[in-house]
């Protein structure tokens, strides 16, 4: 088969390689349908991640047709269309048994694209297949579910659960990107008062708009003020950081009112200064996390009702052959305009029409 | 009458001054029975408070009887002992609603000993004296009840509670000082699996063990190895900082295990650096709080019944016109070993008893 | 001035009345702009409550203007627009403490037009006046915020936060009333995947229909059968009983999912048959609850930013004099098609449109 | 081997039966070491219970050495000593994905000795074994762990739990049977203020003080009037039912507090009534439940650190094929005083010691 792999910093190709086979019993094969890239993806391309080995065929999402299931995969059959988790779970250590499926510690969690092959290809194996994949059928047995392997319940759980949005509440997003977008989105399941969404591209902050923010701020031009006119100087309730770099976080912590939450979902590679001279007095909850999933039968039921804008993210349709433009025009995002790329069956219909 | 009498950087003084009034119909003036120096007074001795003023009578923790009361009082009466909660509460502003009295925007808050006269004096004058003042019936009239205004409610609320302690958890206290120790004492309300302290005093560690602490660790010697291996590497599930330093706060986040809960009680004056390139992907919530004192009836209903070991913390008596050598022992504590000193009629039946 | 008087079973009289006055320093006289009959009204009328004496001024519903204040009233002043909870609080006791209003202790909770003179009047005096009134600034000055007395806050505090709606969930909703109908508008605030209204009346299902049920069904007709096929048999995720009958509840009770919650609104006057032979062994959560308003401020901000459909809930508007004509036609709601009637100022621009 | 198998209403015997052998990758087959009674093997041996044929091997609860290991089976070996839950897991459901493996959809649930054979026998088959088995390591590997397989995770989860019992409260526990004492040990995990028993059998309230009870009650007698003069007529905070029956259960709605919570525990097998004509304002939340067993490894540190009194509810011993005789001294627990039996290896160095 095809695949996207990784050959160390700055280098993939689109290549032949052998086809995945199952390796335990609880694995499956998938075909798959419909796949993009992530930031992470970017990440591991630039050499960040030093547990990505050369040879690892790369990406985390997808939505596929099951092809092939171990002897003790009971959830799934041939032939079914599932969603792929970014995170896999043994559903047996200590971790899972909480739901807390990102973190665990039976052979599970991220290791898609990254300890193991990847969703960028033709076929990929999916390991403990029962709780990492999720039936498509119905109304959400569509392309767009793609989104819903990383970026909706990341944004959702780890964002609007962990920041707990409540009905009234303000709620910033800092960065509006795939995560941020979809951080706006999801917030409205709990009828915030407001949502202003803060990012330095002025294309990033109209998809905000569109998506659903009331108001929106150029990240360089004091966000900070903004939410102090419209919240009496008090401060936001919620603040999600969806960036990942040093300058947001710190800027999310002058953002928010006492007693207020700061919910991490950004990507960092250096350290934050955490302001605790003033903020230990503030009652102040900041989280991290990287998502469990959990979310995502919820999150499909809402894709199936039409109430998750998945589709309003995607900006370019390819081919599953295009791989590497995609990650060209991925890379290039506040040139190409990209917030997310589906590559694959997605693209046809789509582009057969605009043909 | 006689007062503690902030005049300036390092300068204070027991003195006369004017017997404090009634100025707002619901006001109370209490006749100071035990009164106690906390961490913060020094702090404010050393100026690091520019919202003190010289001229200002300190002091927040106190028991007393109450010799009168505004038109409005209807909680209390003259003649009866109360405590004096550390934060006053308009009881009507938002924050209040919410029970989040320390945050209070209606003129309460932490005043008392800040921006109006304190309780380290004969009498003190109590604003919104219904919400702000607790009446000491049966078992819980008692001189160690003191501990009940500030040292206890803050470390219930701001470690413990913030750090949603459970049964079977592993916990560590960073700092064993009073607010520590008092952690320690009240973690045990939710049978934690273990509790481990940490602190580079010795006799302050003797304490911890004395308290409750299962073990401990000097924190010059590598707590973190010890979390280790009472964990198998995992971390612990709470940790509480209590002690107010970049160094120790960093510390913590480096004990808590994946999913963990950092609860930061310490009073600092310097920022600390987050960790945001390791701490963002694994699940853990970092709480900062000022004291609301929404606990104070549940703690004084477990003094009564003989479940928190207050008199422990208190190392010194003395009396009510030895304030000034009371600030000299404290400050020197690792010298004088102290850890609480109650002053006044505490003192009485126990001086009265040594001689 | 005017006022509706009880005067015994089935018995009262819209009839001159002395003025209220100040009778303690935190009491606000307002003079009603618009107000209601509540369903509970009608059960006072029929003499189900012995605790309301004849020559009681009836009302718990009302918006108006102050008009004086006690000089310990600090948040609302005359001159001001002021909604007026139906639940008075003393702000001081432990339930008040804990914003449980609803159960007060020191002299409040729902006394307005049962214990103490209410709002069906031209003047009222508002006893604890700072907790029990929100002004009402902005978008939110309007007649039909008068809902927000009781209607909507029973609504949402007892039928949706007990019953602890999430998105995706299925919602029933027994009883299409008043407060049925801002159970099934405010459970919206939580993006449930499908809300299934239940009521014998087809004009309340049609009302329910308009207000965002997405199935209805005929309580004859055997709603359980509904909700079975809608989830597959495995039954609600939240049901909300707003009738008040044994019967109702009872059929709440079958319709609820192994883990669901039951959200006890109805008012009941004889006790039902819990089948513990079944649900013992089914994790159900059942919640009763008098409304305690802690939630006005979010959705009197709700009403302002367009999201709480008030409005709608009003059938009929009357002049403030036509009260007695008012519970007429309210007693006959299934005849009339009455909803909510608002009396006062409501009515003139719209009457006046009308004309 | 030998197991104690139903033949019909009031019919059972210990006799020769066919070993267990697997039949799915994820089962074990487990060597008994210690096997005890439960009050619901009365229930089916009384033949209330349709869905248990005869034929049956009974037992939900046991410890002992793992023999064999299916092909998919992650976490227990061959060898190891592991305590069996009353309850199974399938791992995959939506029921055992938000851990109430008591409601599994996928094969699992209170299965043993129910639906398949079950553990009063030499040896037992358990399906799902790595989710429904929790090896025994250091200090917890004793026999009266066995305790932990249904009596303690029925009380601490369905009873201390769900009834959200916290620090200072007031809690009554109706029936001081196995789980009900049970539910007493398990409450002081959260340092309540006191603890009221209620029971007719005078040797069980002094059972029930021994462990834990602050003051008992004879049913018979009133516990109303008990539990109104020692909370100044407010009533209980939390009431757990551990009986089963209408009139106990209807008891436990008249002692509850406004505000407070009813835990269901007890099996029922005819209805209540529901006084919601009283209860409907009062704020009270009523939960039922089956076991769900999250919560056995946190009772197994517990166990291990000391702090679980399960042996004080082992009054009896006796050997394995001593099982009729461990029905009948069960049955008859008034004359006999039994509380729980423990068969097999417990009994032998306890009765050896006795000799």
């Amino acid at each position: 088969m095809k695949a996207l792999v990784f050959h160390g910093p700055e280098q993939c190709a689109w290549q032949e390689v052998p086809d995945p086979e199952l390796q335990a019993p609880t694995d499956a094969i998938v075909r798959i349908g419909t796949v993009t890239v992530c930031g992470t993806d970017l990440h591991i391309l630039r050499g960040e991640l030093p547990e990505v080995s050369p040879g690892r065929v790369l990406g985390h999402e997808g939505v596929g047709e099951v092809v092939e299931t171990g002897a003790d995969v009971r959830g799934i059959r041939p032939g079914e269309r599932v969603l792929i988790s970014c995170v896999s779970a043994c559903g047996h250590c200590r971790f899972c048994r909480e739901r807390a499926y990102g973190q665990c510690h039976g052979g599970g969690g991220w290791i898609l694209g990254r300890t193991v092959d990847g969703t960028q290809a033709e076929y990929v194996r999916v390991p403990f297949a029962d709780l990492s994949t999720h039936p498509l059928t119905g109304a959400a047995e569509r392309p767009d579910a793609v989104l819903l392997s990383d970026v909706f319940p990341t944004a959702y759980e780890v964002g609007v659960l962990n920041g707990r949005v409540e009905p009234g509440d303000t709620v910033v997003v800092v960065g509006a990107g795939p995560v941020g977008l979809a951080s706006i989105a999801t917030a409205q399941f709990f009828s915030p008062g407001r949502i202003i969404a803060v990012d330095p591209v002025p294309a990033r902050l109209d998809a905000a708009k569109r998506i659903g923010a009331d108001a929106v701020a150029d990240s360089a031009e004091g966000p900070e003020r903004l939410v102090d006119d419209l919240t009496e100087g008090l401060g936001a309730d919620v603040v999600i950081e969806a960036v990942g770099s040093p300058r947001s976080f710190e800027s999310c912590t002058r953002m928010v009112r006492p007693g207020g939450r700061i919910a991490n979902v950004g990507v960092h590679s250096r350290p934050a200064t955490l302001h605790l001279e003033k903020l230990w007095s503030q009652n102040v909850t900041i989280t991290t996390g990287l998502v469990d999933t959990y979310s995502t039968a919820t999150l499909l039921a809402q894709l199936a009702a039409g109430r998750l804008p998945a589709a309003t993210l995607i900006t370019h349709l390819l081919e599953l052959d295009q791989m590497e433009e995609a990650y060209d025009v991925f890379a290039r995002a506040t040139d190409t305009g990209a917030i997310k790329i589906a590559l694959g069956e997605a693209a046809r219909p789509l582009v057969a029409r605009e043909r």
